[in-house]
């Protein structure tokens, strides 16, 4: 099978990185910055390209893991690419129908994991979603997701859009909430480091406890009087509106727990 | 030295352990409830009290680890213990004073962590923030901490009330982000379950990188699609108002990094 992968990002490097160590190379590596493209053809031992034209036109899997707007233009710019290959990409929120109005073989493959390119992850554990436009390209999508992980699910675009919006919240958003604790310690020339325990034991809680059970602090207590004099410690009016509709939000959770 | 606890709650069960296993066994548990000072005070071959006034008159050390508002009673109900016992709280947000308007040798020890009763815990790790009214009784709560703890800093009330208020962002608001992302799978009949390597992740993440850095997905991108697609799956008023102000708040800690 002729892989190619179109884009070169976290999620492209390691989701190639893992297909390579399934014994999945790709074989062509795109990306509009020529330098981008090679550092990734590099370790994949393929070619790279800065020009969708380039790529191969007898691919027979296009993996598309570029950013989420950017996927259209991509499956317009590589129609002279034969029309049994399979297209798939990786966008969480993104619909399949943006592949298959073009395409008459089309998937997805997305892997509910936050992507740093400088850190190492184990892709075994990471659960992937997947969908595909008929019977051939789900055993083909399927049988590649589970190369590279032991927790493949089905799940159509309506549903891994949900997926994806949680993760917005149990990542994007808590990380924010580091980043909000960061500055505070900021201010007072303390380390972040500092932190590091408690964001930590907080992750692993919910992994025996539910989140809702795993709650603690003076919100669910409804503690006016901390509460209080927690905002007057805070001078960002944007924090100050974030703790209030927190608090008002962690306690509406907790009062039938 | 005899030490004494009041409280009987998840720090106070905590602390007490990790102390026994330092080899400062306490001698008497407090709890307004018997069962509950039954509970620990057998794991520590203690009394149990369920009356402050039968504390012993000649304890050393009285570590009060109960709810904020709960110190100031406990140290009114314990005023036939002697002049030169160091009374010790162990809350973020209290100060000091509400000690030592009462004590002559009063003292803090705040450990950084959410506890669970349930979950074991590696003490030594714990930051822990101390402060006295005096040197005597510093040097007292610093041996004390130092034993269970390899991360023993001082920090009077004001930092410490920031230290405080960091963690409630970081831990009970990152916690909350985690419960919203479990109710937006449940409505999906999804398990929470596959978030946990995303969350492990994110807590991860930070460990080497800033909050600041690690960030990802659509807010800070500021991609207005995906984010309006996102907000109009959700319901809930309040989980939309949560989802904007966060939006915003992220997009601007991004915008300069």
């Amino acid at each position: 099978m002729k892989t190619v992968i179109i884009g070169s990002g976290n999620l492209a490097t390691h989701l190639s990185m893992a297909l390579l160590r399934a014994g999945i190379p790709v074989c062509e590596v795109f990306s509009p910055t020529k330098a981008h493209a090679q550092e990734l053809a590099e370790k994949q031992g393929a070619r790279a390209l800065d020009s969708l034209r380039d790529v191969s036109a007898d691919a027979d899997i296009v993996i598309i893991s570029v950013k989420d707007d950017a996927i259209e233009s991509v499956v317009a710019g590589l129609e002279h690419v034969n029309n049994d290959a399979i297209f798939i990409h990786t966008a969480g929120s993104v619909p399949l129908s943006v592949l298959s109005e073009k395409r008459k073989n089309a998937a997805v493959l997305y892997p509910l994991q936050t992507f740093s390119k400088t850190k190492e992850l184990d892709f075994s554990i990471i659960p992937c979603f997947i969908e595909a436009t008929n019977q051939r390209a789900l055993g083909i999508v399927k049988e590649m997701a589970e190369k590279i992980s032991n927790r493949v699910q089905i799940a159509d675009s309506a549903v891994r859009r949900k997926i994806h919006l949680a993760a917005v919240f149990a990542c994007n958003m808590a990380n924010h909430c580091y980043y909000l604790a960061e500055k505070i310690l900021e201010e007072e020339g303390l380390d972040f480091d500092i932190m590091l325990p408690i964001i930590k034991e907080t992750a692993e809680k919910v992994e025996t406890l539910s989140p809702r059970k795993a709650q603690t602090g003076p919100m669910v207590r409804n503690d006016i009087t901390v509460m209080n004099a927690q905002k007057a410690l805070l001078s960002d009016l944007l924090m100050i509106r974030l703790y209030e509709l927190m608090a008002e939000s962690i306690h509406k959770s907790c009062t039938n727990r």
